[in-house]
């Protein structure tokens, strides 16, 4: 083994350790880490403001492996450095965020070196990444955050926000529309704290990326108006170290820094090559690679002496001291601003403030009644006013999904020098027709303890479902709210109506869907909505008015915690027919109750906001609301039934739609498809 | 009214129609046909190659509006170039596609001027457009079938194929990630062919675009190598022309011409504001419009004499001399090369040759087995060496996807230059990771009727989602191939796992899901596809082997087009309990009938590929393979339970996903999640 300086030694040890774990776990990605190993350790070890015995503070650097199939190099890293476990996933306590038995169990069950990187299983992740794109877009949320946390909590002498967002990219994020929305708004709000790193080895599954990617990446981010820097040489640590302290000295926008790189670089027959990518290197083709780095081929997962404490040294001990400063000041700060320093920890404890209800407003019986896009944006306002740090926007559809903040002191969200009146401490965001950038960066946000909305149409989610998957997945109370949300949006037609997905949602795990059927629905789900923690939740409202039930005649709408309540009933409780029905169409089996009721049938009408929450309730509440004695049921909702025969079983009815919807009017398209009173009573009749 | 020119005549009677549409409605968008009223007119009278007589003529110049909301534009240009109707939506036959009375029922049920295009519904309507970079992508896909066509089946003084695809964008257009992809590829592809003119009018709907859009398109589309042309102003018709003209004589790249434009031109307090996007201007600003173009205020849905025969003596006249020579073309070429005229035929009318099913494999019985992605490559291949227009491609995961085109003259789809040993008569398409660019060109290239397939895992359906929405609307037979469809593609973790994809799309109106279980079962599902002429498809594939069945014990896998049928049985027909499974999971479930038959107990296979299909049966067929007398039934499937109920009914027992999936090697997460033998044993035992 010829000697090797300690920096070459600790980006060998990084690269020796990943190609080991994939080895050993017979599949996984080793050419990224190979040569992407040196931008990493470079920026952790130089300037990473990151402290490992507490990878939770929230004035840390962050680092996005937007490239998630590369884990085996981030895993290598917190190893190495030695961040600690912190968090819900680690009972035991005191222990390493990643041990060396979880490098040799990689992507084994149990293993906290799962086979994408995981926010929340494995301390140290800034978020879950793997699915292309979704890392870089979420990094400009990170970075929305710390401009919204500087502009709103910072004082004079008191930056306790001040930390920077890098991203390592592929090729393969730079291909995905996603980032391309994302850069656009990245560079529209001047995200100076912002810096993508754009691995750029030419290699993609299919073969060299000549085969398909032949743009100029850097011009294109040169349109967007970013800072661009260039590496010519992935392994030359000047390079490298002049690129990041440029954009560290970068205070107008966010940075691209492209490096060109060698995927598999050292691996003697798969360098620069697609068989490099997403399978182990072979037991022949280690050996050979660990020659090239004059490793001792025979040893696996070693860490030579030197490696730790070197990186302890350096990105241990800044990193400590960063915190340890960050602290004190965070001690005076609370000290001067209590009522600030309290906020801050809310925020970082998910918790709402007291008085966040205050102002919330209660809806008279009304039978003409309001659209729930409207009460909801009455009802978010009045929240808002409340909660400082709940705060987001739409996809240029603001004015149709009524959620913009309309309190004197809301503000738009945008780079202080653009306007005079408007700052990063502005509430209101203008995401642009980019609603996958949109919900993405609400992942971000949401991860950086920030209680974001975000808000298109309810047929635009399938623009954006990736990244609501991942909130779901990793447990983020990202708040999506849904208008338009079902074929009595009426004129814009077939293209603009959603019909599956409802369902689409409903089949998502974890992922709450809640659609209120009048405005006093709406207030109870956004107190549900308040109190999440750890589910994002889709709030799914109507373009059209829909009444205000009288709810001295029929129940209290607190029902929709539970999910699903009874909303009007026979008096003796023993109904012959339940009518089921979510949103919307709850006053349409309310009509039609009334006239079975007139006929003296005993119907009972069940508000089905969420079937999540319903489900969640013990057997015994939901079979009082269900009996399974009764299955004369009729379900309607203007959507695809799919699904709805877990209430209805073999011989229930189900009212929905089977195909595409209609261009008319609203209440045109509603009787074409037989959404009326007379339809559910004959429905009912049928039934018993 | 003071005297207008000609051609401002008939601009200004695309106008005012279009404000009468949509003030008689009162639903639309006034604004964009204001302003973009002459670029579509220049294209139209002076370029476009398009016989109004046969709107379906193949080598007819494409016009796509991306900006589907401005559809009354072009819903005005159909009626004044007096453009028939052809196709299924006009029973009566001879009419014009979209008529005076249509206009004056615009957003009305049964007008054929609906809310947005409808492909299919509207003659002249080459795409469904509304979801904003729709059209902008599908235009790509147009622009590359035209290459392959020509680069196929043009011969030396014979030019059967020479079309151009334009494309009208709108801001948010270009702002979406979906165009972006586009763009990127159709430079890479050198796609000279196309052009884009994007609208460039500073607002959408939450105001000016300079809230969120502040990039610099132009230098943008030259870092992808286009060509961009500005037209400084809109109403300049010199200016476009001149711009149209330049993209004509472009020869090696795609075109963008960037038109500054002035939403609402014309109409005194909505110009250039919001207001004049998305809601009737009103009547009396319709007056006042009406005034400034020196138009009878009093008069609705005028249309000045000379304005029609204005269009016909240029328009109409060019095109119909195009198409006439075509025609005399075509049948010179068809006594030349009477082959290739019948390949062009058969396209055109979605048929299969004959012969295609030549060379189909078969499958002996095999324990060990083969993963239906690798099954499902051999028959493609197979097929399509007798399907000389069955071609495409995967985004950047052919060599996982298994569906690359492996007979010696396929070859790759590039542009010429790229390489010696590729040209545009390549049927394998390299998409790049641009999974929602991929499928909607896709709908591109099947609405110019060649038969595409486009391919990735399935988890990443949700990056594409609204493209194949639109081929289920429009009634496209796409060919979608998803693969790595459970859990049990092992080590790659959650991010990369389905769960809720398969009820997603089993919840989409005309979608086919088709899930086959082995790989005989994959022969009789390429039978099907072969023969879809109006819907998608999605072919759902696993990565890991599953067993051949041996079809001399279990029934013939032709009960496949029927959806699902019985595959193993008890002697007498009389089961006691059913075992419901797709794909994967029928050899787990014929694993159970087999001990299950051991133990004397009367057990039930059913595969059901494709719930679809097996919907469309008769209702004996259905109650033949599930006896309604027979509740006890259990369902296995390797995703999220929603929807099963359908088939299992109150009591059933449904063995799914609950959860996320788990980073684990396949069989160890299988058994994790409970998919073996033994847990379907006892849940089949316990239904009893």
């Amino acid at each position: 083994m010829k000697p090797v300086p300690l920096d070459q030694l600790c980006i060998n040890t990084l690269r020796m350790l990943s190609i080991d774990a994939v080895q050993k776990a017979k599949s996984g990605h080793p050419g990224t880490p190979l040569d992407a190993a040196p931008m990493a350790y470079c920026l952790w070890q130089r300037f990473l403001r990151y402290d490992p015995a507490d990878p939770d503070w929230p004035n840390r650097d962050r680092f996005v492996l937007s490239a998630g199939h590369a884990c085996a190099l981030l895993y290598s890293l917190l190893y190495l450095c030695g961040v600690e476990a912190k968090g819900a996933s680690y009972p035991s306590g005191d222990r390493l965020a990643v041990t060396l038995d979880d490098l040799k169990s990689f992507r084994q069950a149990g293993s906290h070196c799962t086979g994408h990187p995981e926010y929340g299983w494995t301390s140290g992740v800034e978020t879950t990444t793997g699915p292309l794109g979704q890392g870089a877009a979420t990094s400009v949320g990170m970075a929305i955050a710390e401009r919204w946390l500087a502009a709103t909590y910072n004082r004079p002498d008191y930056d306790l926000f001040s930390h920077n967002v890098y991203a390592l990219c592929s090729d393969g994020d730079m291909m995905e529309g996603l980032s391309n929305e994302a850069a656009s708004l990245a560079e529209h709000l001047r995200l100076s704290n912002l810096c993508w790193i754009y691995d750029d080895n030419h290699i993609t599954i299919e073969g060299p990326t000549g085969l398909t990617f032949t743009e100029d990446v850097a011009t294109r981010f040169l349109a967007y108006g970013w800072h661009v820097e260039r590496v010519s040489d992935a392994n030359d640590l000047m390079l490298l170290d002049k690129a990041y302290q440029t954009f560290i000295d970068t205070h107008d926008r966010p940075t691209l820094i492209i490096v060109q790189s060698h995927i598999g670089y050292g691996a003697p027959h798969k360098h620069d090559t697609n068989k490099a990518h997403g399978e182990p290197l072979g037991a022949e083709e280690v050996r050979l690679t660990k020659e090239f780095y004059g490793w001792d081929p025979d040893a696996d997962f070693k860490v030579p002496e030197g490696v730790v404490a070197h990186l302890r040294a350096h990105m241990g001990k800044r990193g400590d001291a960063a915190h340890a400063a960050w602290r004190k000041l965070f001690a005076v700060y609370r000290a001067q601003y209590p009522d600030l320093a309290e906020q801050i920890d809310q925020m970082q404890q998910r918790e709402v403030p007291s008085g966040w209800d205050a102002a919330l407003p209660s809806f008279g019986a009304d039978a003409k009644g309001l659209a729930t896009r409207d009460s909801s944006g009455k009802v978010m306002n009045a929240i808002s006013e409340h909660v400082p740090w709940l705060l987001g926007g739409a996809a240029d559809l603001s004015p149709s999904t009524k959620t913009n903040l309309e309190f004197d002191f809301a503000g738009d969200f945008q780079a202080p020098e653009a306007e005079q009146a408007v700052s990063y401490r502005g509430r209101n965001f203008h995401f642009g027709l980019r609603e996958h950038a949109m919900c993405a960066i609400g992942n971000g946000m949401s991860l950086s303890k920030l209680r974001p909305f975000v808000s298109s149409f309810l047929i635009f989610t399938d623009y954006c479902r990736a990244a609501l998957r991942l909130s779901s997945m990793m447990e983020l109370p990202l708040i999506s709210i849904w208008t338009h949300d079902s074929i009595s949006l009426g004129e814009d037609g077939p293209t603009h109506q959603p019909i599956e997905q409802l369902a689409s949602f409903r089949a998502m795990p974890g992922m709450i869907v809640l659609r209120p059927a009048d405005a006093n629905e709406v207030v109870e789900a956004w107190k549900v909505i308040m109190h999440l923690k750890d589910r994002p939740i889709c709030l799914v409202l109507t373009r059209q008015p829909v009444p205000t039930l009288d709810r001295s005649t029929y129940a209290n709408a607190g029902g929709v915690a539970r999910g699903a309540y009874v909303l009007a009933d026979t008096p003796d409780g023993k109904p012959d027919v339940l009518l089921l029905a979510t949103g919307s169409e709850v006053a349409l089996c309310v009509a039609a109750y009334e006239q079975l009721k007139a006929e003296d049938i005993k119907a009972r009408v069940v508000s089905m906001p969420s079937w999540e929450l319903f489900e969640s309730q013990p057997r015994e509440y939901r079979d009082t609301v269900l009996p399974p004695t009764t299955t004369a049921r009729v379900a309607v909702e203007e959507a695809s039934g799919f699904g709805w025969e877990r209430y209805t079983g073999f011989d229930g009815a189900i009212l929905a739609l089977h195909s595409f919807g209609l261009s008319a009017p609203s209440k045109v398209v509603a009787e074409h498809f037989g959404f009326e009173p007379a339809h559910v009573v004959a429905a009912a009749k049928a039934q018993i």
